[in-house]
């Protein structure tokens, strides 16, 4: 008989339903962001994980998520609605709050994607990396990163780590790397909405400390293979505070599973 | 004293206040798509002329839209709820009916984008484009679109036509071109929503016929300067039957002032 521990991520992210439409969780301290606040993308995955419950579609295809309130841990409540359950797609919508104020809405639409079977033409192609054993742990050698303990749930492999990783800005705004959950566990859909949000801001590249999500999609594109994800991530515009960050998942065969862009305000 | 004619787009997007927070209005015949429905950035931007109504920040910042059902043109309903005001931005959720059926769901922030003041930093470049007067009109001499009336709308200039457009796709799916409303109204932020989805879907120049769009979000980044505006749509991924495009828009001083995405599937 073998015991497996559950993984930190579906331990988290799960919540109880209290209701017809409304399930309650604790936002963990596990996924906290500078600042100590929970995680945006580990938010969104609350709130998928919830709506999953009420739809019979297997996959996340694509989530929208508004972010309106800074996620204080603790006790929280998520209501659900579902919009429409069609034969291919169904779309529902997912409210997380804290003490009846609004943290995040999102509207999500699932497909079961093993059933999808159109036209494939690919015109771009997966970043070119080192093997993740020959690359470098962005992380390793500084202990904790402030109050962001997302950082020891997911792991980096960079090829070279970006100057404002150390305090030392490279004026880039883009890189390419590895990353996967810190405890092995593979990645699924919801996973990678997670994931998108988990590494800092690359526009910290241009000198700026920080920044909030205002909203962030993300789109899946296939089941990902299990093992290490490789990763795009760029910000090319930076107007008056707000930037957008597209964020992109290929699996470890090379196959492209999510595109995702945030739009962000540097405080 | 100077008359002048109501756009169409203002005309057509308009709503009448029926309720709290309830609107009435037509999904007008002057808007369709391909298949004769109103196009899915019509649609958009009927919901958030109404949302704009109940918010007080007046520029369009980012909006997400998931896609139910196709838009069957007559009367059709809008109901809205504000999720949050707050001092910077506000955000809100708009619902487009149709006999009680939902065509469309829309999650948008707003934002006074004149009091946008932090950094700027701008790491690539607009189309460069010869002008307008210089370029084709792809639809000249086609006559009508099929039922697709917002050809009549929205016009392009093209350095070149696309193969697509004329039944012999070139395998690119990618393009840079002029638009504007044809009838000379300029773009503000909520034109622009609808005119990131005005275009023949690019992935056609790979020889599919058409697509649905599944989900939409557009980041407004700057109110544009009036005059024909420059936009780029590229897709890099068509995957079993789902695609992306990304299509953003320049103004006329080549300020960017949008970026969009869809997931879209080919019927």
């Amino acid at each position: 008989m073998t015991t497996t521990t559950p993984s930190a991520f579906d331990t988290d992210t799960a919540s109880t339903r209290v209701g017809e439409h409304e399930f309650a969780l604790e936002l963990s301290e596990r996924w906290t962001t500078f600042g100590g606040t929970a995680n945006g993308g580990y938010m969104l995955a609350t709130c998928l994980q919830a709506l999953r419950q009420e739809i019979p579609q297997p996959d996340l295809l694509s989530a929208s998520a508004h972010y309106l309130r800074p996620g204080v841990l603790g006790p929280a409540r998520i209501r659900t609605e579902v919009a429409r359950i069609g034969r291919r797609t169904a779309t529902g919508e997912a409210v997380l709050t804290r003490d009846d104020r609004e943290i995040i809405r999102v509207l999500a639409t699932f497909t079961d994607l093993a059933q999808a079977d159109g036209k494939t033409a690919e015109r771009a192609d997966a970043p070119v990396l080192p093997p993740p054993a020959a690359c470098v742990d962005p992380l390793a050698g500084l202990g904790a990163v402030g109050d962001a303990t997302i950082a020891e749930r997911v792991e980096f492999r960079m090829p070279e780590v970006p100057g404002f990783w150390r305090g030392a800005p490279g004026g880039t705004s883009a890189a390419d790397f590895w990353c996967r959950f810190t405890d092995g566990r593979d990645a699924d859909p919801v996973a990678l909405a997670l994931l998108v949000d988990a590494a800092a801001p690359v526009v910290m590249d241009l000198g700026v400390p920080g920044s909030s999500t205002v909203e962030l999609t993300v789109h899946i594109r296939r089941r990902p293979a299990p093992g290490w994800l490789r990763c795009r991530v760029r910000t090319n515009y930076l107007i008056d505070g707000f930037h957008e960050e597209d964020f992109d998942i290929w699996d470890s065969t090379g196959a492209l599973v999510a595109q995702s862009r945030q739009l962000a305000l540097i405080p």
